[in-house]
């Protein structure tokens, strides 16, 4: 790991899904890694105070917990908006000190109102805001990839993240970009300008061809289509400076041993993320 | 079939995949729609002139004819840009005298640069634009969804595909609207009102939760998430009184009976196509 990937390579937990929580720390450390993106039903499985003192005692840092949301539409795992999980959330997050808590938005609701569900979106996140920021916890609006505007996030594009971050003030709400959501949009070089400090999170994975699995299906940094070392350009040159998350959903990356998975990141890390454009 | 119906329902034949080009021309013609919309190899395999005389000979029009393209990227068909596939594209759509010729543009480039990518759709058009000029022959720029843009489109929305048209005459290049690749679009509404006279066709069908399968999983109006008659009171307000095609990809739709397909999609063109919002 050279100096400037030890200082920003982030790996999400869910690249490395079949750990729980304290192997996964414990993987990433004896790589040399110094972030983590959570997740909270692992942090929650191993306890989040047992997690929190077992980051501090081995010098790991969360980048970012994933996920609270779920303000419109049905809920994945059961439901309507929680707003005790997505509190929960927040105090998982300040617990273990992690920089930012992803926002996913949610669905379209069942009258087929998309721009409803998306006033419903603002309105949850400034009931979760005053609570979030008495914790002391940066929100972040992920906007996800169109194919899941449906049943997963009426956020689909960067501006529009950003437009609902501006009601709220920028020490409290901030937007995440993820490459595999965002690389398609004609006006993202602008957008990625536009949103500048409002950039509190930055994920990386690939778009593959052909895709293996419309869900389980992303690729590690360079094998995909997507341009990230420009797009890591464009949000450095935006200010962004924090850590850079690589999270991949994928079967066949979820059935390789963690260690080589984590080698070959930190490999493609300078290769295909970091490179210079 | 209801006379607004009767006046403005195609439906495009791969809604009914199965059949040959002339059986699919007799399924509509006895169910009393009035359009079709056509692909070129089927046109190409039952004969383009006897095709244009069938059509002629039974009253049924083609309001499209899908499609030329592929300026950029891989021809998932193989190769590159087929400029001579492009220009016969043309002549089949002014031999059977069909409306307008969709444009796909193509994915992104083996370099994977999705900006030079776009660049080369616009190159692409202006190559075959006096060609089709020539012809009487009306491009449409299709912008197809996101999850497509690699392979098949690096036009993705509505915005997009206006800006491409507008580097031409709007007696030469238009766009097409399909509610299934631009419902998602956070903007939207003012695309279609921005593109106004521009709009020179429209297709309809649904988006299912869950999706079936990423491509071949599209929904029957009225089956899925998106509020079709809106778009539609929206099309229709921009100026668009052309015919509205149902274009279905659904191997569940593909293994029923043609005419069962047919009554079903003339029952739901009243209640989820054409309904009052």
């Amino acid at each position: 790991v050279t100096p400037m990937a030890a200082d920003r390579l982030s790996i999400n937990q869910i690249t490395l899904r079949s750990l729980p929580f304290d192997r996964a720390v414990e993987t990433l450390v004896r790589a040399g890694i110094g972030w983590i993106g959570a997740w909270t039903g692992s942090v929650e499985k191993f306890g989040v105070r047992r997690s929190a003192k077992l980051l501090s005692n081995s010098g790991l840092r969360a980048s970012s917990v994933c996920r609270a949301g779920f303000f419109t539409g049905k809920n994945p795992d059961g439901g309507g908006l929680d707003r005790d999980a997505n509190m929960r959330a927040v105090d998982l997050t300040a617990e273990i000190g992690a920089e930012t808590l992803y926002l996913v938005a949610g669905g379209v609701t069942d009258d087929k109102d998309v721009i409803g569900s998306r006033r419903a979106v603002v309105d949850g996140i400034a009931d979760l805001v005053p609570y979030a920021s008495a914790a002391g916890v940066m929100l972040a609006v992920e906007p996800l990839h169109p194919s899941m505007c449906a049943d997963r996030s009426v956020v689909v594009t960067l501006d529009q993240a950003i437009d609902i971050a501006e009601h709220f003030d920028a020490a409290e709400v901030g937007v995440a970009v993820d490459t595999y959501n965002v690389w398609w949009d004609p006006t993202l070089d602008d957008a990625i300008t536009r949103a500048g400090p409002r950039i509190v999170s930055y994920q990386v994975c690939d778009w593959l061809v052909p895709q293996p699995h419309p869900v389980f299906g992303r690729g590690i940094p360079g094998d995909g289509v997507i341009d990230i070392p420009a797009l890591t350009h464009g949000v450095n040159a935006a200010g962004y400076c924090g850590p850079i998350e690589v999270e991949i959903f994928n079967e066949r990356i979820w059935a390789t041993e963690a260690p080589l998975v984590v080698e070959l990141i930190v490999s493609r890390f300078n290769t295909s993320v970091l490179a210079p454009i």
